[in-house]
């Protein structure tokens, strides 16, 4: 297997990605797949995800094969489904469900079957940490912190300038770059309120609890799988980690005030402060808190809702994932529209790279340019839409109107609203959305 | 980038390739490209395939990206498109054409639009080595000729004897060894019909002639592109190659005889014999076989069109491409079809390794007779369409009515049902057969 693909006998096409999170290095494999020239510039000393767990759907698993099969490799090979929302054997189907977290009852409301491997769920490092191993050597570059990025004309190369003085010089540049993207900060101005994530107004406590506790609260069948238990003003999500020893508890409540430190997302917390949440709550779900350590997180969510970026692209620079669209976990699957972005960025370039063969350095940075904008033109509706829903969801789960008998049957109406939702996004057709990207491209090189 | 992707936590699938072809070493990729372990066998001391010009659909060019994206790179990178059968552009469309070879007039009959890059072409050798640099090191095995298969009882491994006296023993055995394939003999027994191709009464003058001498002959337009030439009981296509210095012509005739030497299907000839199969042709395509020269070859085409494989697999071995289903050139995309098979056995055998992981040997044998009796199932029917297929349209572009005045209109018909043909071929959703294949090894392991 040579270092990478680069055919000497085509002229090279470069792309320099910032950051080397979980979007960055599947974009790169992607991309070194099919023969371009990638660098990816991480800041960190190393990588820089944290041991959460993610998951992925279906879909996503299917995007990533056509992005290399040895992502799909990646994911399964990295610990192994340390996370389960669905039964235990392979063929067996993932679910989500619902359940009544205010009233004594308990009741299970709703589930919605995502099917045969519906998710894959793994945690954030290891299958980082699994993926690098996809890469060719040298792709990765850490300690490079963007400082600045230099556009002299449109013929000309983008210069990267990174804090330790050094310089690259690209056909490109990708910002996956996360939430706080300088990327993104580079294309609205540092002072711009689309430059920044904003305050969601919830905020979640988070922690561990053990299996045999999960199980004495909640019984064997619930601490087992992933369940979101709903309530006024407030929800609980939890699933079982590490093999089922232990079962991860994260508890959301809305918070009117403002978040006072913009730059430091997680703080302390203490499990009286979580309960005191869920005071009237049914005994099983304060149980749960009830074992949470006493010293836990305290997580602050921000997201790009108020101030949606108005393009994810200019010229020969663009956004994916986060950067582009931070959303609110409660769909679980903000990594998911990360994927399609890293699909959608990679098979342009490709045709950006098949099309523009033995042409000219200003036919192929027009190129560029015209692929970035069919992946604006294709991307930004359904990736703010996927905000907009992350915001919504979270709302239906903490109806006031769970609290009130009269309005409960009102409340419960949520979850036809929740499954469209949820297969909205389960169920995205990226073979059209390919096709649409390239035929944009195509117009837009006015061919 | 490791050797391969194999995890050491995960107990390893190990699939004996026999054949190092086109086929054989794209289904190794992308087995490879999903962390299965792979084995290449091939009889020759290097790689075995001709200087002969080959076509991708666009569709085929598809299931390649889903193999591996680098098998694309490859392709495109293998020498750059020496045969040309569109436009010079790089955003044009493919054109099929057929034109009246018999008649003074030589017009066009008939064109079938392939669209933007409908067929992308390259020399076989040149694919194949860059093929062979997608896979990491020692995966390709060469002069090892297969004597025999040993399949003990379900639990064990199959073991393949070698000529030179060496083993291999391997989880399962997938024969990618051509239209004389040695693993479809074990699986028939070497004096069952099936286990031989048979002549399809068609035989083929091959030879090259110089751009200047096409273009005198035919005119820049025809000169340039690919086109058919239909006559009774014979038909010509030709096309450019080496960046169009030259024109390749393929003179197919009809043989109601036997074909002498079944280990010989090519052979001398001689300009004047293959004139006289077209002495009452029109002007310019007798120019263009004068223009040949004094020794050209004579190409005897075999298919298994006579006796269909009754399976194209049996427990754990397996038959993909030419061996389990050569056809006559007619419809250039016999390739395309195999390509097809490594896409589906691909993907069935990355299921039987995650479906199948921590589980016994005695599951996983029983997993890879699911998935190779799911092969079976869902490819034999298309692939032996094919076979028929191919045959079918040499007998419309042959049909002596093209002779007749009076017949002519019913002659001209056949475009219809060649149109139909094609877009079988070009439109295949493989989506769909990926689909079906999964639930039917599902259903085959009855979970």
């Amino acid at each position: 297997m040579p270092g990478s693909l680069i055919d000497t006998r085509q002229q090279p096409l470069s792309v320099g990605i910032v950051g080397g999170g979980i979007i960055g290095v599947i974009l790169a494999a992607g991309l070194v797949r099919r023969g371009i020239d990638v660098k990816v510039f991480e800041q960190a000393r190393g990588f820089r995800e944290i041991g959460a767990g993610m998951a992925f759907t279906a879909n996503a698993v299917r995007c990533m094969e056509m992005l290399d099969p040895a992502i799909v490799w990646a994911l399964r090979s990295s610990g192994a489904v340390p996370i389960s929302i669905g039964d235990h054997q392979a063929e067996a189907r993932d679910y989500l469900r619902w359940v009544d977290g205010y009233h004594e009852s308990s009741k299970r409301l709703y589930q919605l079957d995502a099917g045969i491997r519906g998710f894959e769920a793994c945690r954030r490092d290891q299958f980082l940490e699994a993926l690098v191993k996809v890469l060719p050597e040298g792709i990765v570059e850490c300690q490079k912190r963007l400082q600045k990025i230099h556009e002299k004309n449109e013929t000309e190369k983008v210069t990267l300038e990174f804090a330790d003085g050094t310089f690259a010089h690209v056909d490109c540049v990708i910002g996956a770059d996360g939430i706080r993207s300088r990327v993104r900060q580079h294309l609205f101005g540092e002072d711009s309120p689309y430059s920044h994530p904003h305050y969601s107004h919830k905020f979640a406590f988070r922690g561990l609890i053990t299996m045999e506790n999960a199980i004495s609260a909640l019984g064997e069948d619930k601490a087992r799988t992933l369940n979101m238990h709903v309530g006024p003003n407030a929800h609980l999500i939890h699933y079982p980690v590490a093999n089922e020893t232990m079962v991860n508890i994260a508890a959301f409540v809305s918070d009117p005030e403002e978040w006072p430190d913009k730059l430091s997302l997680v703080g302390p917390a203490t499990r009286e402060e979580a309960m005191g949440y869920f005071a009237n709550w049914n005994p099983g779900l304060r149980a749960v808190l009830g074992f949470m350590p006493e010293n836990i997180d305290r997580w602050a969510m921000f997201d790009t809702y108020d101030y949606p970026a108005p393009f994810f692209s200019r010229g020969k620079i663009c956004l994916v994932g986060d950067a582009a669209h931070a959303a609110v976990p409660h769909h679980g699957a903000g990594a998911c529209i990360g994927i399609e972005d890293a699909l959608c960025a990679t098979v342009l370039l490709a045709e950006v790279f098949v099309s523009t063969r033995g042409k000219s350095s200003i036919v192929r940075n027009r190129a560029i340019a015209a692929a970035f904008g069919s992946f604006n033109a294709v991307r930004r509706v359904r990736a703010q839409w996927f905000v907009d829903s992350s915001r919504r969801v979270c709302d239906l789960y903490q109806q006031p109107e769970w609290a009130d008998p009269q309005k409960r049957i009102k409340a419960e109406n949520c979850f036809e609203e929740i499954k469209d939702r949820s297969h909205k996004i389960w169920h995205f057709d990226y073979n059209s959305m390919l096709q649409e990207a390239i035929e944009k491209y195509r117009h837009n090189m006015g061919s």
